[in-house]
């Protein structure tokens, strides 16, 4: 069992700073947990109460009758290094600090941050923070964490993780996995990496069984010989990993420094390490989501040719444009795929990628499907591009036949449906196949994965 | 009166092929014109019927008791000339025609449509299409179109009017404004521009009073003097141009061919055309909406310095990297400024830009249009950003504050909420303050009006 196991599949938490109020940070991992079910235990400590949100009180750590595995502080900064003391004197080996005011801020935000790593030398306990949001482990609802996120919906339980240098990015990521139906394994916030670095979460990441896709919002690589062997390892375990990096401009480094005392201007050449680990760079919450859905799915895009079939001309060309822009190749049928897709098309229609199946699919609704089956099993494609739009009286059909297509794990199929109800969508995407609203976000998509 | 000022502000129309059946090519516009008020006369033309959706019909355009502005062919391409003639012979002057099977599919289909345009040689008689899906007049709701965008929801009526080589794309774009409750005020699908081309349609839009800012999307440019006299014309009178541009890649070129019988390939350079026209070329439809509600918004920025004012450190670091790699500057505060806004943050900020308020915003919620107010006022900012994430507890206060903040046209303000509720995004959108909920789509946009 590595160290960091201890720290996030804890089976006991000791709340310090806990309070009645659920909104407080000291209030809402108590609130949560109960709600949500945590499998350990959960011991509420505070100087002046018995009871916290129903569950008997301490008074301190001292008073814990055995070790805990998880200390989380959700108390100010002054008492932060007293509380590690008595917690490390009485056998507590892990802890959350939420507190800021250290390295990001001075030089004596620095010092304090300095002697509150100290006090872990020469010991096997792990910090995470300070300055940090916590962290989640869905799998036993181990909540050691105030984002305000999981307040109206609860997570998803499933293989997705995170970990980052933001805990309100991280909030937001939460929210979009929430929205997008997609199952969360560990949520992590690092903040300022005193004694837990990305690194030694990565590894962790790697090795965890719950985990298949690993999705990172990286400001400074703090160790970056560390990283690479962690990242090296997520992808000898066939763990695709998403990293979204800040601080690339002047701005961005200016504020990664006061944010999470993170220096992005040390000359570590993230992209290189990214290259030879396979890491894939994103530049948004919106696109992050969609690759690691992409991966999520199993789906795989082993070359660049995209074959379109679309409902509207002009869709069809845009796409092609687009596409092809970004380094896809939107390459037209053989002289025998345009044979077998002839007849299946109106006479009106030019038989060629992308396929225009004009009006006369209204007539005719199976001309999707058939289509649709001609390209996917032709091997001349590694990937379908479907674009709809609107189609309010055939949605219901379209969305049968999409969801029937017989599948070629060579040629995975995407959607675009502009202006698709809501309904539909969700049915299609609930099948595995990722639908997007217009092209771009499709396009980033394909560019992403397809020229990995 | 503009020739083409009878076709699209026709007070009579003739619907040649009318039908009973409202989904129809001949029944739907019949049915959208009574469903939303036509302010002019409707004729049903069927050589069967007598009455047609309630309306006396005639049996043929010679049967007309007075010539009509306008008539509408919604009939199959062999029934197309004689009707044509017979419209001429009766003093019609203006025709849309859906029909399709001309120049987009082969030389015999060429030839058909060179001996419908010969028909209008030497007349001052107007045909828009063929192969086109008609046009929309939202301020006499004139709706000479069978697109199916509007069967759930009416138009808003207002100032943006599109143009297009793709009446699909046009549907979508429809849809989009009904969404984002943009107003529109004339649509129109050009087809394959027998007789009015976009650059007629463009000189239309131009010296239209109903209309402020025009969208197109656009294969061919098939008269490049007159199409660019006529953005020209647009710009002297201070309407906007937002342009999307297909076949630009190779299968884009194929495919628009096939489409509107559009050759990409002539070496019309679009690009210049764009440049000495002012023309802001956009890629997608979102990106175009964006666009063009910013122009409606009557917002203006007038150099390349973006204040950032974020209650997510790690998005504001990630916002100011994309805005300076796609050349906007995120430049930091006066000595001045920033001994001023000092005071309104928490002791943990940082003063600087990117501003990022911390959780310390949730305590002093007031401080958001503290600092918005201060940025605003300063000078030194050509654009205001503000990026906000969940709030749920402080949303209605975020929102109020955002609508009251003092406007400056100087720096006009953006927001990006990322999850935030819908009814307040909707009232701040309803205040002239765009709301995203991303980043990509604001730094787009910005990318595209700022450094115009």
């Amino acid at each position: 069992m590595s160290s960091l196991q201890f720290l996030f599949e804890a089976r006991s938490v000791a709340i310090v700073g806990a309070s009645n109020d659920q909104h407080k940070l000291g209030g809402r991992p108590i609130s949560y947990m109960q709600r949500l079910g945590y499998q350990g235990k959960i011991i509420p400590v505070n100087p002046k109460e018995e009871v916290i949100q129903g569950l008997p009180a301490k008074h301190s750590l001292a008073e814990l009758d055995d070790p805990v595995d998880l200390a989380v502080l959700a108390v100010p900064i002054n008492l932060v290094e007293p509380i590690v003391k008595e917690g490390l004197a009485n056998g507590v080996k892990n802890y959350v600090i939420f507190a800021s005011g250290y390295a990001e801020i001075d030089a004596d935000g620095l010092n304090k941050q300095q002697r509150l790593n100290a006090l872990f030398d020469k010991t096997d306990a792990r910090l995470l923070g300070p300055n940090c949001l916590g962290f989640i482990n869905t799998h036993t609802q181990l909540i050691a964490s105030f984002t305000t996120a999981m307040e109206n919906h609860p997570l998803n339980v499933g293989k997705l993780s995170f970990a980052g240098h933001s805990g309100a990015l991280g909030a937001y990521w939460l929210d979009k996995t929430i929205h997008a139906n997609i199952g969360v394994s560990k949520w992590i916030s690092s903040g300022n990496e005193s004694n837990t670095t990305l690194a030694d979460i990565i590894e962790y990441l790697a090795n965890d069984p719950q985990t298949e896709v690993i999705s990172l919002y990286i400001e400074q690589i703090r160790q970056p010989e560390l990283c690479e062997k962690a990242l090296l390892l997520a992808k000898q375990n066939n763990k695709p990993v998403v990293a979204m990096k800040g601080g690339k401009s002047t701005a961005g480094a200016r504020a990664t420094l006061a944010h999470t005392a993170s220096n992005t201007q040390l000359g570590v050449d993230y992209q290189a390490i990214f290259q030879r680990t396979g890491v894939i760079e994103v530049s948004s919450l919106s696109e992050m989501i969609n690759v690691c859905e992409f991966q999520l799915n199993g789906d795989c895009i082993v070359g660049k040719r995209v074959g379109i079939i679309s409902i509207s001309g002009g869709a069809g060309v845009m796409l092609s444009d687009q596409l092809e822009s970004n380094g896809l190749v939107v390459s037209d049928f053989s002289e025998q795929l345009a044979n077998t897709v002839r007849p299946l098309l109106s006479p009106l229609s030019c038989t060629q990628n992308p396929v225009d199946l004009t009006a006369a699919m209204v007539a005719q609704p199976d001309m999707l499907s058939n289509v649709a089956s001609e390209l996917i099993s032709s091997n001349e494609y590694d990937a379908l591009v479907i674009f709809m739009g609107l189609m309010d009286s055939l949605a219901e059909h379209i969305t049968r036949c999409i969801i029937e297509l017989e599948r070629n794990p060579n040629c995975p199929v995407l959607l675009i449906w502009m202006g698709g109800k809501a309904e539909c969508v969700q049915a299609i995407s609930a099948h595995q196949i990722m639908v997007f609203d217009d092209i771009p976000e499709l396009v980033s998509l394909l560019s992403k994965v397809a020229l990995k």
